[in-house]
């Protein structure tokens, strides 16, 4: 849709034109279309949306906006909204919008409501209890597919999902029946007969990481979430799991570069809060750098009666880095997809000492060959090789185990990644140069 | 399940317990538990799983598991199977399998099915068409509810999803419902005053990143696929667009780190293929930091006045990568989310320019500082924060920049990350800092 047309029709008080194009666009693209208009309009348009579409259109809006829309609303309207909101995407949106805000919307949804909500807003961030709707499908084990559908058919509007249905039994969890199941079965079959009562569940407390692996395992549309007691409080969605994929895989991007992650695209994270995030492990990173910095002036004699010896530093010190940001994001990416354990620290130790010899053994023939060649140095040739190789492995090996450490005593694996390694490999890459020289040039 | 006890069980022969452990068992842990067996417990094992069951079991299995199999079956099992197992599986299956099995599945299954096969084989890698399947539920905008609902109670059964059902005229497509809109309307409401006519839909040829990009957007179960002549080919389903989401990330992470991706996991990637996915990259970047390393050498006078400089340039050229890499990853990662494109170039260019004056500023007071507290010299001090501010402004730039350009020229940004950034802002770091020191120390 042209956005210029959309205002100019708006302006123009062309409502019922306004009107049949919102009502054949799809709610994700009218909140990125109302996205563009002033505050004003924007009030305008919202009120002329079907009041089908209301509720989606605003649950895909950005916090300003629906701050805007809760401020203006009447308390006819708000609650309107509020019944037609899932239970997830009120909570979502409470935990952005300002306190009187809040309140507002608090005062205005029934008392159930009210305590479901505080409820669900004391769950942990990132656990399978945030992340939950409390709107599901129940189904008694007692009710034939042709009453099963029937229920749905009076109740099933309100779901977020009906495509997997939870038999209960005094909300306890005893069976699942797919919409797909019920659909192509007798009307007369009881769901005793048909419900799976090998169930696929999470607790309220299991981090959302672990929720979003069971989806792609095992491509469910829906998990049940039961509480401390194993009673059913509510269930999560495939696109609530598809979200949290996408902004953990962002978070551990964002880690392994070392940057605090921010839940903000990058457009909406100010240059302040951007420097902020990136300041922190710049600093540390630098201040450690100053190790080797004080590690190479221990070694002036060297390099004062062979300066060359100085022009090799960055390459030793980048291979070094590179092989251990390569084996490190291997291993943090091997855990986040739940492949790699730490009771297999051994194999991949031994796994990446090979590839070293490998690759420590490549990258010391060419650049030898290459120092040989150019300056025809059989002695600085050796010093590198062996430099590299030991480089190599030492990089490989700490790349390997740090991540693998990490997990193991609760840190996370993708800090470990590019910050505390480049500084352990720099130091030791310095270290191996500078001794293996002293060696061999007897200096 | 315990693996031991159900390898017990089958030796001895106790099927009927092993049929109804099996019964119970999710799919995906069946494929799981099978694939500990050994290749005759396999053959048995896969026989006594229910038959509503196999097909899901089979293309949860590795191809390893599924060729011996293949090999094994009578010709009545193979063609069963095949009947059960959706175009999609089948298809990605042969993509793996020997010559001589692909052959002996392309000669069990039907004619029409064999030409589908070899179009679905012909779909370039990554494109939509390689990932659709071609069993939809089809409808016809004349039908009513309760006429559909009949249809897909008749036909439902074969189709890899029946939540999102297509209507269609002469193969083109001109309507969408949902399995839960049918399911929450009466049976004489006609389907063409339900069905949704906005449709999103990709063509065969798209790419599936871009088909990922489209689920996580608009919340998408399926999404149905059309040729070039806009007839209606197949659908997508949400869980293979999962699995894309994750792939293309580990792609991408792999890329950033130096690696050539691989579609295997850690584990099953052997150790040569791991040195050579390695390699190439460590090679290039080791030879390109040799540049570095010359440079360094032209300004051998100034490290011989004053030696002290050589100990600042790892933190200068670590510090140069960090922030590189910093802006470069959140660049990558904007680019691959769809939220950052080549139109913004000016925008993060300036915003970018912006954060490295808060960034180097920081860093740089801290920095001199320290140095004048350490050495007690002013000039020194001076001489380091100036190279800071200059390597964080120009590494910012270099890191922002290459990636949007890369997505201009139709290359991977990802390979831009670490690899060719670390080069340039290594080299530039090096110029920087020399030059200021020659130009304040007057050597």
């Amino acid at each position: 849709m042209n956005k210029e047309i959309f205002i100019k029709l708006l302006q123009q008080r062309q409502f019922k034109a306004v009107r049949s194009i919102l009502d054949v666009m799809n709610e994700v693209d009218i909140a990125s279309l109302l996205s563009k208009l002033d505050d004003k309009e924007l009030a305008l348009a919202f009120r002329l949306i079907p009041k089908d579409k209301a509720a989606e259109v605003f649950s895909n809006m950005d916090t300003s906006m629906q701050s805007y829309l809760v401020e203006m609303f009447t308390e006819k309207e708000l609650k309107e909204l509020l019944d037609d909101l899932y239970m997830d995407d009120t909570v979502d949106m409470l935990e952005e919008l300002p306190a009187n805000l809040v309140n507002r919307i608090l005062n205005t949804v029934s008392a159930t409501d009210r305590k479901m909500i505080n409820q669900l807003l004391n769950y942990p961030d990132d656990s399978a209890g945030s992340i939950m709707t409390t709107e599901y499908v129940d189904l008694r084990d007692t009710m034939t597919v042709g009453q099963a559908m029937a229920h749905i058919k009076r109740t099933g509007i309100h779901k977020e999902t009906i495509y997997t249905c939870y038999v209960t039994e005094r909300r306890k969890l005893v069976g699942i029946v797919s919409a797909k199941d019920l659909m192509t079965t007798e009307d007369d079959v009881p769901i005793k007969d048909l419900m799976e009562t090998e169930i696929i569940s999470v607790t309220t407390h299991n981090d959302q990481e672990y929720v979003a692996q069971l989806f792609t395992k095992y491509d469910l549309l829906a998990l049940p979430v039961l509480d401390a007691d194993g009673l059913m409080v509510g269930i999560v969605t495939f696109d609530d799991a598809m979200d949290v994929m996408v902004d953990e895989a962002t978070e551990d991007i964002t880690k392994m570069a070392a940057i605090n992650p921010s839940e903000k695209t990058y457009f909406d994270t100010s240059v302040f809060q951007h420097a902020m995030n990136r300041i922190p492990w710049l600093l540390i990173l630098m201040l450690t750098s100053i190790i080797t910095g004080t590690i190479i002036t221990k070694y002036e004699n060297a390099f004062a009666a062979i300066p060359l010896l100085v022009s090799f530093i960055p390459m030793l010190m980048d291979t070094g880095g590179n092989c251990g940001s390569q084996s490190a994001t291997l291993i943090i990416r091997g855990i986040a997809l739940d492949e790699i354990h730490f009771k297999d620290l051994f194999k991949v130790v031994f796994k990446e000492f090979r590839i070293s010899l490998i690759v420590g053994a490549a990258l010391s023939i060419v650049n030898g060959l290459r120092i040989l060649i150019q300056y025809r140095n059989p002695s600085l040739a050796l010093v590198i090789a062996f430099s590299l190789i030991g480089t190599v492995i030492m990089a490989k090996m700490v790349g390997c185990m740090l991540p693998l450490l990490a997990k193991k005593v609760h840190l996370d694996p993708a800090i470990m990644a590019s910050p505390l390694i480049t500084t352990l490999v720099d130091t030791f890459s310095i270290l191996i140069y500078f001794n293996i020289a002293t060696l061999l040039f007897k200096l």
